[in-house]
């Protein structure tokens, strides 16, 4: 894991317990000190972290596309930063939304010497990730990793210790760290399946590319071969600006929406499941998270232009 | 779960994440009302959770064995309990100290109207449970449920939906009742293992009893042929008083305790692993959960008495 994105030794990896929701209090709990919480809506997961924060301090919003439908990620530059916050949180890929944060953003730059907590539950293991610029990052294992019922968090050795009162033993970072997360008897088999997963990852190629980078350009191929598909259709559309279009999530909508079951029925037929769109946005939804192989997204680009085809 | 633990339908049956030991924080968050917990302390696991719910509200030991090297269950005749506590906490079996409740305390009949909350996690399905004296049991899953990284919860509903404002929403037990343990991704193969387990539990079968009866008499079979050994001989003891003796961890003491390294070898020689002792109490243990066959413990018992005789 350590090897796979190029954690640097300052930082300990965690394997926590529950799902990735969890940690959206266990954040706060560890990090939050009793200060200012700064948030970055840009989706359904950011505001699920943001409502579940507001238990344990004061937060602030300093940046929110819901305006415009979560259509886009804020850029870092319009984000307004409260003066001392304890942490700033930013969700780097939006499951449901579809919006995904291409490049991480340079707190310090912005005049801010807090850390940045990222939520990379939906693209970890898909890309590298620039630690330089993170204090800390959480992410479910059910999307890349593994079964669900694991947590990975990447955390700054620095920003340990200074947990609420509040916090249980359990999900204190600095007891987890400190017993090799094994404070608790950990979730065996979802670790050893982890495991496999990373093996599995560190033996992809692409080229002359291997590992991390080689997914990575994987999965690029993959999101470019389908939102080709989409912006060249005339039948299908996606909603979210460009630069913040996601490789893992790509929610489109048919311009005539009765013909949805159509759409999906027929995809079922060719064994294309699962492309109902979130209940919260309707319409479709692909998830090619790294277990897709890009011939999987090229027989949905098939079937979507053949359906397209019939409509004509 | 519900038709092998003969769970009545006014509790609702949880499955939540991570180990047991996350619910002695999660157990004062839901129940503790800002109230007094009462906890009987009979061995580490009942200290631990006692150390855990001291972040969340005042606490107090109705009764303790420790001055005696929790060598029984302390009776309940003799607990002093407090006013009008949140709820009694009790560890129904001390996976360390060989210590377990063969028969629940019925607190209205102490003048108590609080819900006694056990922690089940080590002897789980290992015999019928009298709910009419429970209000809340919690068990990790790791023993004799399936796979670690699940622990089931089993709650009366009427104490549901006071949990603290301070209690994360995924391990608020009101939230997950509502949705159905599917608030966040459930750990997904750890319930898939779980439900094998049940199958497998509802077939087995011990003369007329089927089901957690006839595990409880295979139990009980297995646990007085290894506790006959230990008192029979010159070599071995146990230290906890005969009526609060465990069936599932059977800790016992060589007198010659030179003779440990040699005990532990010979043991290895014939495939009988993990017998040696907690580190807190040394000596040896027999861990016989459910999985552990009767022909398992006859191996053991063999082995002891033969190691025995080597050192006549």
């Amino acid at each position: 894991m350590r090897t796979l994105l190029n954690i640097p030794n300052e930082f300990d990896i965690l394997f926590m317990q529950g799902g990735g929701i969890a940690e959206n209090a266990i954040v706060p709990l560890n990090l939050g000190r009793g200060g200012t919480l700064d948030f970055v809506i840009s989706g359904s997961w950011s505001e699920k972290s943001l409502r579940e924060a507001q238990r344990y301090g004061p937060t602030h919003v300093a940046a929110s596309s819901q305006a415009q439908g979560f259509d886009h990620l804020p850029p870092a530059a319009d984000w307004q930063l409260s003066a001392h916050p304890s942490y700033v949180h930013l969700c780097t890929n939006e499951t449901i939304h579809g919006v995904e944060c291409h490049t991480l953003p340079d707190l310090k730059a912005l005049g801010c010497d807090a850390p940045l907590v990222i939520d990379f539950s939906s693209h970890v293991l898909s890309r590298p990730v620039d630690w330089s610029r993170v204090g800390l990052a959480y992410g479910g294992a059910q999307k890349n990793i593994g079964p669900a019922g694991l947590t990975l968090v990447v955390v700054r050795k620095d920003l340990l210790g200074h947990a609420l009162p509040i916090c249980p033993s359990a999900f204190n970072y600095q007891t987890v760290a400190q017993n090799n997360s094994m404070f608790n008897t950990p979730p065996t088999y979802s670790i050893y399946m982890a495991g496999l997963i990373f093996d599995w990852i560190a033996r992809q190629r692409e080229g002359d590319l291997h590992g991390v980078a080689a997914l990575e350009a994987r999965n690029q191929a993959k999101a470019t071969l389908l939102y080709d598909c989409i912006d060249r259709s005339s039948l299908y559309h996606n909603r979210v600006q460009e630069p913040s279009r996601s490789r893992m999530n790509v929610p489109f909508f048919l311009r005539d929406e009765s013909l949805n079951t159509a759409f999906l029925s027929g995809a079922q037929a060719r064994g294309l499941l699962q492309l109902k769109g979130h209940k919260s946005v309707g319409g479709m939804r692909a998830s090619i998270y790294n277990a897709m192989p890009l011939a999987g997204v090229q027989a949905l680009v098939d079937y979507m232009q053949d359906f397209e085809k019939t409509q004509a």
